[in-house]
């Protein structure tokens, strides 16, 4: 690699210290949510504010803008295929950034905290007409905030939004794979409760017996201790580094990819259905992976700070998670690696399970009301649900008052369940009381990535164009050797940051752009073996 | 209160925003101890270096000194007892923090760190010669410290290093109070150490038995988890604010006030000797007192960041930790409070002991070579050792290459033990190495304040001019009430911060000058009670 220009070695110093102030901050959140006295919290919001502050000080300064604008004037440096996509990833950021007034940041930030306030009230009392006015509220001021980012030509106001979390993707593309996933999956969904049900006798047909699947393996009681050891063993058997990164407890899970060497993940613990803290370990493991895969170890010409060590998107970064929890953590082969542990160290009651009791368990497909506890099968429609909805709601073609019927309807539609209220309806979720929108849609796109690159991982002959596929992985799975699988990821995916776009990469590693079909051939395999419908 | 001049409030809220960034930096310093996984290390060396240069920056700007400048022309402002205190000391703070030239300061840091490694590799191979040098640069860099800040008048060098640590005292003070300490323990070491021997019967005197100390009690195996329980408990007796602080494990027990409710303590468990974690407990719950006891609460005119919200001296600190450590956790009221909970919680062979084994194990008195493994008898005589050779080495009168004969001598003449290496003896303590020079005299200080203020507080009749006693604290400590003592401490000396120097605080509680004659009581009341010596 030839030497840098000076511009070019200044701005990632620039950055790199940034990032290093942002990863202070980072810590001060992993510690409020892990280990802080609670009499700790008023001091801790002025140590999250002032390093906020000197964060967004720092990155959008102009010396930033400078260096930025004499890097892209140099041109051996931008034909670079790495460095030029880090500079032209860098403008990106500083231009976001810079976009938006200091007055309205700072009213997103208050309007925001007073109406997740009463959001958190609204909700206990299920009373949607409270939270209503904030809600309009704060519609109003994202509104202003994707003005400020502006509206790409011939799209929407919700793109602008989108390209905070899921750059270069717009609500319309993101409707064209969503349209063919919800209609298949209402398809499958009652297909389901139907095999559950059974049929009768009818001409030309056999009687079919209600399926009933056994969960009593899931809630057998394990003590949290012994369950905490088990997600360190999972963990190592990912290959997630517990040198460089911890596992703790918090009221909701989460991963933050802290700094260089230091990767923190959560999760919580019940006494009785161990999976949850289980999957919970698994899918911020997978996160986790993707912090320790990127590269930003430190040393001379560390990248740290600087886009080719940060993340693509959040669809990505949930790709990963995914795939951990999803289609490694569910599968029977899974089951085959973990079962023997579980014996060995639950104790006796579990014993009287094997492999299909775990697996057709943790492979359910119920409708429900709260995303959070959904299935694999049906999580995706809660997602589809309120990506429509948020659209329409930007775009002032819904109401906020007819938020909840709208709501209910959907979720007789599409899942065929009844909102009993809105605290188990649209006031479930915390997002849109701070004005997180244009957020959810990215859970679902990192399902269709997960099961995109799955298919790529695990086929028999790989396609044209496509990375090489992995032989024999679900036999290694069972074998607890899922190192090769960590290795794929860091190669295809962890190791190049943000130098591609999420789409490009899906491109580079699948040949294809990304679509429904892998998800739902994943998701009706599952269901036809667990409840034997086609 | 009347309203503050501008330029006040405007010093408070400049102070404020420092201390706010150094409870963020007290903060990356505690997890680094605590809970970070080694792979951080390298991230968190580049997170601890920015924010030190950020808060530096904010301490010595001229903003700050402009401020000071204007307050101390404000003559009804400096009439204030507490806020011209205030104003007082922030000069002084500021002061010293711009007196040393920023490239000082650097050198110091870098080759104190270069120093701290050589120290350690010289340590394992007890080879002072490999050491040597090092500490020759550093005494000379130290040296050049002392002159940045200043010699006073008719003073010393030494004086110049100790007013960092140690404001308002000066080398002669300390060597008044610690030569007759030194002389009395002497004879009181010898007196113990013939006890343990016994003598034969002389004319006009009868034979005396050896005294024997039987200390199984202290080598019972304890879990540690149970260990940590028992320490929260008695950190709750102590009236240590759990929900406003934390205990935690490290490999050097310490107390961080981190920020306004927030007090970390940490101790560290041995199975084999319950004590060392109790009494490191006790020891940092006493600092840890002295922390959640001064006035930085937040809110409007708060007095976080400002010296009346700030500890007076590193000695009046060590005098809290020690009062708790030794005067109430080595008595024998605090073991008929503690004893019934051991029984309890330690499991069966703890019923054999009863509270006069634990009150004698406790309190042997037993030359040695480690100044952390010292008994409270024997402790001072290894810090009068350190301030005696540190005190001629920086003024020159010793060189360092005979620093190991010398302490070799002191420990032969003061302790009446040989020290077989240099490992064991002058290559024990890190101070040293990384130019802590000036710091050592402050534990005994520690030890001479916490036993006058503890004759103050148990005098059946309180002396002219000092703070009220408690009526029958012994009692209320045997039954595990410690409120009052926690209350008196608060009132007297917490509340205040730095409004009152170290000596006048003294005078203004015990209505005397700081002297040798209430620890000796008190060591030489205890030696009496468990070696029957007069």
């Amino acid at each position: 690699m030839p030497t840098h220009p000076q511009s070019y070695t200044d701005l990632c110093k620039l950055l790199r210290e940034a990032a290093t102030l942002g990863s202070v901050s980072a810590l001060v959140s992993w510690d409020q949510e892990t280990y802080m006295p609670k009499g700790g919290s008023a001091a801790r919001a002025e140590q999250a504010s002032i390093l906020a502050g000197i964060v967004h000080e720092r990155k959008t300064s102009k010396k930033i803008g400078n260096l930025i604008a004499a890097c892209e004037a140099n041109a051996s440096l931008m034909a670079d295929p790495r460095h030029g996509a880090n500079v032209r990833e860098m403008r990106r950021d500083y231009d976001l950034v810079t976009k938006l007034p200091g007055e309205l940041v700072q009213e997103l930030a208050k309007v925001g905290s007073q109406a997740q306030d009463v959001w958190k009230e609204a909700r206990q009392k299920s009373d949607f007409k409270m939270f209503q006015p904030w809600l309009d509220r704060m519609m109003a001021l994202t509104r202003r905030k994707a003005e400020c980012y502006g509206v790409p030509k011939g799209g929407e106001l919700y793109d602008a939004l989108l390209d905070e979390y899921e750059p270069n993707i717009t609500a319309r593309e993101i409707d064209s794979i969503f349209t063919p996933l919800r209609k298949e999956l209402t398809t499958l969904v009652a297909e389901v409760a139907q095999a559950t049900k059974g049929t009768k006798a009818s001409k030309g047909a056999k009687a079919k017996k209600p399926v009933k699947i056994d969960t009593r393996c899931l809630t057998e009681k394990v003590d949290p201790a012994i369950q905490h050891e088990f997600g360190q063993i999972v963990l190592r058997a990912m290959h997630f580094d517990l040198d460089a990164g911890r596992l703790d407890v918090t009221t909701h899970p989460f991963c933050s990819g802290i700094a260089p060497g230091d990767t923190r993940l959560t999760t919580r613990y019940r006494d009785e259905k161990f999976t949850d803290a289980l999957y919970g370990t698994m899918h911020e493991g997978g996160h986790g992976l993707y912090e320790q895969g990127l590269p930003k170890a430190l040393g001379t010409n560390t990248l740290f700070g600087t886009p080719l060590a940060d993340a693509i998107s959040l669809g990505i970064h949930e790709s990963q998670s995914r795939m951990w929890e999803n289609f490694v953590g569910r599968s029977r082969e899974f089951w085959k690696f973990a079962l023997p542990i579980i014996q060995k160290k639950f104790g006796k009651s579990f014993k009287q399970y094997d492999v299909e009791d775990f697996f057709r368990a943790t492979n359910t497909v119920t409708p429900s009301l709260i995303r959070v506890e959904a299935d694999e099968g049906t999580y995706n429609m809660h997602v589809m649900i309120r990506f429509e909805i948020e659209r329409a709601l930007l775009a002032g073609d819904l109401k906020t008052k007819d938020l909840p019927g709208v709501w209910n309807a959907k979720y007789q539609d599409y899942l065929g369940v009844k909102v009993p209220d809105d605290r188990r309806g649209c006031l479930q979720d915390v997002h849109w009381s701070f004005g997180l929108i244009g957020y959810f849609p990215t859970y679902t796109l990192g399902n269709l990535y997960a099961a995109q690159f799955w298919e790529t991982i695990n086929a028999k002959t790989p396609a044209r164009g496509a990375a090489p596929s992995i032989k024999d992985l679900p036999k290694k799975i069972a074998k607890g050797e899922m190192g090769e699988l960590r290795e794929w990821l860091r190669k295809n995916i962890h190791q190049h940051g943000r130098q591609h776009g999420a789409g490009k990469l899906c491109k580079k590693i699948t040949g294809k752009p990304l679509e429904a079909a892998p998800l739902l051939r994943h998701l009706r395999g599952k269901a036809s073996e667990v409840y034997g419908i086609k």
